[in-house]
């Protein structure tokens, strides 16, 4: 049996006693029932992934995965594909959005080389799990070979099973590639049969010309490659891109390991879309941490049947929306494991 | 001068050259300009009120002012008004829903009784401001004294005062009161003309004929009060509450420190439009931090010129959403004074 199927044979339901029980405690405790909204439902989601009726979240990370595009030879992005590479460095010294955001959230910030165009010097804080250096260029023909699909989840798992090693209750999903918004579009479009005209955005800001372009790109990724909708692992090959295979991994691995997953923004969607396709039984263990302004960020999360906590017109990727959104689900898990019954506190209930 | 007028003659606009320096400083962070949507106009608004290019909010807390309504009598809220002292005792032993959010967000909690109907124990977390103990019934008359009205407002003036001296870089704005969402809704109504019908809700959970007959005494209270909607302290002590006029006076008093206010749900906002009523100038020093599921809470959002940061179908009060808003402000913060520039972390810009 290969790591992957072994992985998706380990993720079984929502532990339904547990969130029964996290259903009657809500219940009990001072206040209005109902009245924290969608808090208390994030916290039955959490006792059910968790297996704990009372499930804390103290210990998170936020695990950004690189790899560069082939497609950007297309002139699909406003930068160029070294910025790939200058943005590892930036977030292995701390400076960039998802280091002050994680901060703030209390969060770990793991970085993980799936397949940047470039040779990273070895650093204490960068997973070497390279695939190859960038994807081939998609518009003319597979972006990797299947082989090297499977690589990249297989490497998203190892990530995930490190990072449950080193002590994780909850986990951001995260990413960095020039070109990468283009690769996301493709595959949304493939899996949900959506025009890409529809599932095409600006990215880090193209529009005009420029977008039109890219929507010409995204048709031409399909029309050649034919990617087969009810096989994930074909789409990933031929429109993908390695981060997005080892987002799925690391999405597949914690879930495995009973861990609840926050997507970040467009691509760590089209990412869940993969790992859906392969393994229906994750779509739980998801969270969904924002509604970014690329169209087919919706698109996606439509299909994966997941409403956004967030919706602060974000656009950046790297995982900040995630790392936004674990201060919401921190107090999903602390209002539920913390607060007083109205037995405990002697407070009157509803008349 | 009184109190009240000091304070509001030391309400200045937003510092402009901050706010200058900020967006500059934003323009040169290593991510696509504009890519963090609408955290990166919160820093600059963060900016214009502390008049700091990087501001901090390390230094937070929750401010929860409790009061009762005699309005209760008319049968306006699905819970007893004992509830108000019982959920004060919870308050100050740590078990409400406000205590654990505020954990989660590293806020301390401040509680202030500015007109509880029961004599509350003393205890070294609570500040005893008593105006009186509950308003009269404000479908007969008036809920309290125009002197009142302005003793309760100073005394929130003397909060904001009290906790910028304890160190205070942000603070929200929380509540309790049983009968207090028909005491809102009758400043809204009064203050933006809506019809009670419109801005009148479920509270903590009447519906049906409950519901109709709270429309009914909020139109009872405005008949019979004929407040002047051009006289915020008139609608105050007409309709309103000791606890929402401690609010207005907390956002004053905190703006007068150049402290940014994070408004909770509904009650915060009419305590706001009091507060703008009295002090135009305040309005750019608060910031929105959800969007309850009151019906009125919009309307006086709106009148606000305010657009809530979250939207998690929250209608529990307490500060339990400004708690929430905490991290996000904090998150605001810190990526403005934390990122690296282009410049310094090497990473190629725009082409």
């Amino acid at each position: 049996m290969t790591v992957l199927a072994g992985t998706i044979a380990r993720i079984g339901p929502l532990d339904e006693a547990a969130m029964i029980a996290a259903r009657e405690r809500e219940a009990t405790l001072t206040k209005p029932p109902g009245s924290l909204g969608r808090l208390e439902d994030l916290a039955v989601q959490l006792a059910g992934i968790t297996g704990c009726a009372r499930p804390t979240v103290a210990r998170k990370a936020i695990v950004v995965m690189a790899g560069d595009h082939g497609v950007t030879a297309e002139g699909v992005s406003a930068y160029p594909a070294a910025v790939t590479p200058q943005m590892v460095a930036n977030f292995l010294a701390g400076g960039a959005a998802i280091n002050a955001l994680a901060r703030t959230a209390g969060a770990r910030v793991t970085v993980a080389d799936l397949g940047v165009a470039a040779e990273l010097p070895p650093h204490a804080g960068l997973l070497a799990l390279k695939v190859a250096p960038g994807t081939a260029n998609a518009a003319h023909g597979p972006a990797m070979s299947r082989a090297q699909a499977l690589q990249a989840i297989e490497a998203g798992i190892a990530v995930a099973e490190r990072e449950v090693a080193a002590g994780l209750d909850l986990v951001g999903a995260g990413e960095m590639g020039i070109g990468n918004t283009t690769a996301a579009s493709a595959i949304v479009a493939a899996i949900t049969g959506e025009h890409p005209a529809v599932v095409t955005g600006r990215g880090t800001g193209v529009d005009g010309l420029a977008l039109r372009r890219k929507v010409g790109v995204v048709r031409q990724m399909l029309a050649i490659n034919q990617p087969d909708p009810a096989d994930a692992l074909d789409v990933l090959a031929k429109v993908g891109g390695f981060e997005i295979g080892g987002l799925a991994g690391l999405i597949l691995g914690a879930a495995a390991a009973r861990v609840p997953v926050v997507l970040d923004g467009f691509i760590t969607a089209a990412a869940a879309l993969i790992a859906v396709g392969l393994c229906p039984a994750v779509q739980p263990y998801l969270i969904a941490a924002h509604r970014s302004t690329e169209p087919g960020h919706m698109v996606a999360l439509t299909r994966l049947g997941l409403e956004p906590l967030l919706d602060l017109h974000l656009r950046l990727g790297e995982g900040s929306g995630a790392a936004l959104a674990l201060a919401l689900v921190d107090a999903a898990a602390r209002h539920l494991a913390e607060m007083a019954t109205f037995a405990e506190a002697g407070v009157a209930n509803v008349e």
